[in-house]
């Protein structure tokens, strides 16, 4: 499970937590504390727990940068991560600040939460459908980004694609990322109980293929989840096949991904549209629940889908 | 405040929660899962929390280590932690493990409580009494300690003290740390509510002053604190008068110290005998509550009490 449930002296009242802790990602520290607080309470939203009471933020500072560069690099972190949490609805009420030789950054959300509103993960049932509301590929879109930045010293990196990937197709991918990582899964925790979700987890360090695993061996009926459709950030399925990250597989490590839910076929369409029409991003159905052993794959006839926000954002 | 307190959306039911997080201390990594068991949950046991709800545990592992050695440090760091946890009457639920350039270790403990369990550390008033339930120096015998197992490298160290301190007081100390430091705070907490405690805080890194001055500026009354009576590991006292630690000041860092407790005269001895009867360790009355201005210093006329466990343990 993406948090841990206890149940606690009062009846029907459980406290749902989780923590995460993980390194920077980003240049950008204002980003980085958003992406941050966006991936710890991604876990609450998997579990369909939309209302987060507090945060802890946890912050390794690098010892060697300089103590300006220093303040100003903690000072922007805290701030997208205090402004992300307040958008959540939450507040930051804590958290602990060492020392450390590099950037490392996380948090605990926690929640206590009636009975009710929790989704447990383990109701898929055959004839559901999955749905996937980020796209998979911001870590190649993140590297993808740094070959670009090392050009001077580097020149290596970028070259292998640059005949099929140009900068400002990097730039775009770059920016597709940024916005899916700093976006919250919120609405997709609420929409959840709306649409009747039977299972659902958020698509993080295993890759898309790792976590529907997992999802596929903790049901109760006897299930297995098939994907046929991967939504990509634009151009990152091309950088795979000739510098691998296991994506073509479902294995690239995503940060801060999407919910992967599946829910009744009727209900999933409905439910891409509310969230597209709310967040003003899209969703996917991506795979079907069908009879089998608890066990998920890729189809053989996988369907990629291109996937651009900045066209989104501007569509000429 | 020790804890963050957090209404929930259920009336009268608040979110009490801490996380800590720190280096290692003693070469003993299960006994080192233990204090830092104990020192997380301490903070909840600040607010007179007895009954912690879950723990998460946090763990930054070194890189450079052999794999085997890797292997059973952790895992006698984790049974470490665990065991503590469930003596305390909690389980570790969740957490987290990063690679790391040293070792790192900490967690987060979470209680989910009715308002009248929270005991809010301002209600001092004028002729209370103050008590710690732990001696100080628990970091100069650490320290001693280190310093005789570095006579083959580092003979100076060990000989700044040798003419007052013997090699058997040193381990004697060190024990008494260890047994210290790894001690739950929990009957302290307890016996809060018995006692009618009327603010309190735990004394770890700022030292018994600088936790005491904290406690006594967030007073409601205008009180001021008055520490008359230090309890310290025995010789300790001595070690910084020699190598200073600030102990005689009472700036010495402690980890997973004792509560430092305001609460009425008459209760506070029948608190110190209770919890000694109860825990088997000794506790100490160490000052007063005056009328003043919400500051709070060490008397002229200190009086320092030789503790020392090992003695308490196995008495002639």
């Amino acid at each position: 499970m993406d948090s841990s449930i206890t149940p606690t002296r009062f009846p029907g009242i459980s406290l749902v937590q989780t923590t995460d802790f993980f390194y920077p990602l980003v240049d950008d520290p204002y980003v980085q504390g958003r992406i941050t607080c966006a991936n710890v309470l991604s876990d609450l939203y998997a579990m369909g727990v939309a209302d987060c009471d507090n945060m802890l933020m946890l912050l390794g500072v690098a010892r060697k940068m300089e103590p300006e560069v220093k303040d100003a690099v903690t000072t922007h972190f805290m701030r997208g991560f205090h402004d992300l949490a307040r958008e959540a609805g939450t507040a930051v009420t804590g958290g602990q600040t060492v020392q450390s030789p590099w950037y490392m950054m996380g948090g605990v959300a926690s929640a206590v939460v009636s009975s009710s509103e929790i989704i447990m993960p383990t109701h898929a049932v055959a004839g559901d459908v999955l749905v996937l509301t980020k796209p998979l590929g911001t870590q190649l879109a993140v590297n993808a980004h740094q070959w670009l930045s090392m050009q001077a010293t580097h020149p290596e990196k970028y070259a292998r694609v640059a005949d099929f990937i140009s900068p400002d197709e990097v730039e775009g991918a770059y920016e597709t990322a940024i916005l899916s990582m700093a976006r919250l899964n919120q609405t997709g925790a609420r929409l959840m109980h709306k649409y009747d979700a039977h299972a659902a987890t958020d698509v993080t360090g295993f890759g898309i293929l790792g976590h529907v695993r997992n999802l596929a061996s903790n049901q109760e009926a006897e299930v297995s989840f098939m994907i046929h459709t991967l939504p990509v950030i634009k151009k990152m399925w091309q950088v795979d096949a000739k510098v691998s990250f296991r994506l073509s597989l479902g294995f690239s490590a995503e940060t801060s991904g999407g919910l992967l839910i599946a829910m009744p076929r009727d209900k999933a369409k409905l439910f891409v549209q509310e969230i597209e029409d709310t967040d003003g991003w899209p969703a996917w159905i991506v795979g079907d629940v069908v009879e089998g052993n608890r066990t998920a794959s890729l189809s053989d006839d996988l369907k990629v889908v291109d996937v651009d926000y900045r066209r989104l954002l501007d569509p000429e």
